[in-house]
């Protein structure tokens, strides 16, 4: 049978503990060569709506430990608009009201479908999870304070992550957006049971903390080179988010994968806003160009990480891989078994007598 | 409501001519960059059986006219038999007895997932379509003698497709194995009501005829090129089926596109066996140089195609594209609405309150 998942499901079925322990598993055999990320996709072509595009994505991967590969495909209708005079790339819920993200696993020892679920949970968890890996190894021992620059769907799943790496007493955020920054406070410490502190500037947020986490969609920086303190972890999540000064302050810099995805994208008759996505690649030929060790080679202590208690260290947790969703499917097709979740289809409505 | 679609649906909603038409207004929006094929991507790992590779395939493509986006994934276990010691790629049906290979499409204006059904029947079908679309272009119009070396599952689809595009009088089949080649004889002479002669050597079949159409998955050549005669017409779909020097005495030569898949390839600690895919990767890299002239160029007549009744021409249908199940998927989509085949799901299952 193959198992259909709501987001729900998805939820109650991916702890961050085990999402964590499993990505460390899974990343360690990527560095090992154990395990594949597949190419990622992307075609941009007319859509219905003005100033819109349809983006169809699809990535893959397989981690064989798990005996699992999964797709994940994206079928998005993308908008660029203009908030506060900085275009921003914003998916539009236009399939009635709701948003087309799916993974699909398979097994491989049989080939066999054995789940599919919307990939909206897991898109946040498995992000969070990388950050809060880097963070595991690269952060203070005894770290305990924690910025969160960003209030936004993204910046939820950091939060748990770094909570389940490090003992953290408190974590003070900001959103440029007062009201959202103070709801996301409050969820936050009902959720993880730990102070969370609304802070009225990003500045005001990270003096004094031990880790900085930036999870924002800022299309300009939103974290400044001269507001880092010696011993601080820092990470973002998010190309444009850094002052680049922050590249030459750091002592210690890994970077999520070497993935280049410029050559990924194929359009028809149709393209994005050219300043912001130009603004991307050129930020992104140069994280190419810089050479700097990956994350496996972190976990496989391939390439040392913090050298002292005041070295400055940074974690760009960029470029999402579909050997992630492989990763958390493993994690969530295991607890969804259990807990006998989800709806169960005849396998054989997507299988065939027939070769392909 | 999406549609969960059987091959059998699959089957009856795709009639060749429709398919054909499908192609050719998807093919010319393909050569004017008013359609586009996503990147293809292929993962190999261990499973389970010896001597055997998990694969999972990737690919995609946009026709915006049509309003389809389509997705295929290919979920198999692969082994390289040595068959009469030449080794061959074959998929095993380890899936309870089953080959898994799916495709879904997407609605290009909402995002929305419009149906997901079984790879095997379009698999052909689209194989075959691109093959009777060149012929359409290239073969003499007053073609009528047809010989088809291969009696496989391919083979099947290219008696369709060349029916749909000549008025073809006789087929003169030939596979190895007698068996195959008399009962694919009966079985296609009973569905497209044409003569179809099984001969004794591919020699034999291609004696005196107007069109040649391989589709075999020999890893040797099958068609020699001093068999060849003025004004046939020629056509490959496997790339080690043709004695290379069919190429010099071919007058006029299309290729499918120019698609290179051998950076598309990741593995994770499992190669397939080498000498076999050192030879297609040889003869991929040969074609890719040659700069012949593409399918949309030949539609579009933006290349000439046949001179005279005494030019050979040759059409190699190489590299599937994702971009023919969009096309196809077009027409499966819309024949399956208008005769209510199928199986209904609630979209609401594979859409998500959550961005992604």
């Amino acid at each position: 049978m193959t198992l259909l998942l709501s987001n729900e499901d998805v939820e109650r079925a991916l702890p961050m503990r085990e999402c964590l322990e499993a990505m460390e598993i899974a990343y360690r055999d990527l560095g090992l060569k154990e395990g594949a990320n597949g190419l990622r996709s992307e075609v941009l072509t007319p859509t219905a709506r003005g100033g819109a595009l349809y983006s169809l994505l699809t990535m893959s991967g397989v981690v064989p430990r798990f005996k699992i590969a999964a797709v994940r495909i994206d079928s998005d209708i993308l908008t660029w608009p203009s908030l506060g005079g900085v275009a921003r790339r914003v998916k539009v819920p236009a399939a009635d009201g709701r948003y087309v993200g799916l993974v699909l696993l398979f097994d491989t020892h049989t080939g066999e479908p054995l789940a599919i679920y919307p990939d909206g949970v897991v898109q946040r968890m498995r992000v969070g999870a990388v950050t809060g890996l880097a963070a595991k190894y690269l952060a203070r021992a005894e770290a305990q304070e924690v910025a969160l620059i960003g209030a936004g769907f993204q910046a939820g799943a950091q939060a748990m992550a770094i909570a389940a790496v490090r003992n953290v007493k408190r974590i003070r955020c900001f959103s440029p957006d007062r009201q959202k920054r103070e709801s996301f406070a409050r969820e936050i410490e009902s959720k993880l049971g730990l102070e969370v502190v609304p802070c009225d500037s990003a500045r005001e947020a990270v003096k004094g903390v031990d880790i900085v986490l930036c999870a924002t969609n800022s299309m300009e920086p939103a974290l400044m080179a001269d507001w880092l303190e010696a011993g601080q972890h820092v990470s973002s999540i998010s190309r444009l988010e850094l002052d680049p000064d922050i590249i030459a302050k750091a002592n210690v810099i890994f970077l999520h994968v070497h993935e280049v995805h410029g050559k990924s994208i194929r359009t028809a008759g149709a393209y994005p806003p050219k300043d912001v996505e130009d603004k991307r690649a050129a930020l992104g030929a140069k994280i190419a160009q810089a050479g700097w060790p990956e994350l496996p080679d972190l976990l496989l202590d391939k390439v040392p990480g913090r050298g002292s208690d005041r070295d400055i260290t940074l974690f760009l947790n960029y470029t999402g891989l579909g050997y992630q969703f492989a990763a958390t499917g493993h994690v969530i097709y295991k607890n969804a078994r259990e807990a006998g979740l989800g709806r169960e289809l005849d396998t054989s409505l997507f299988t065939s007598a027939l070769p392909s």
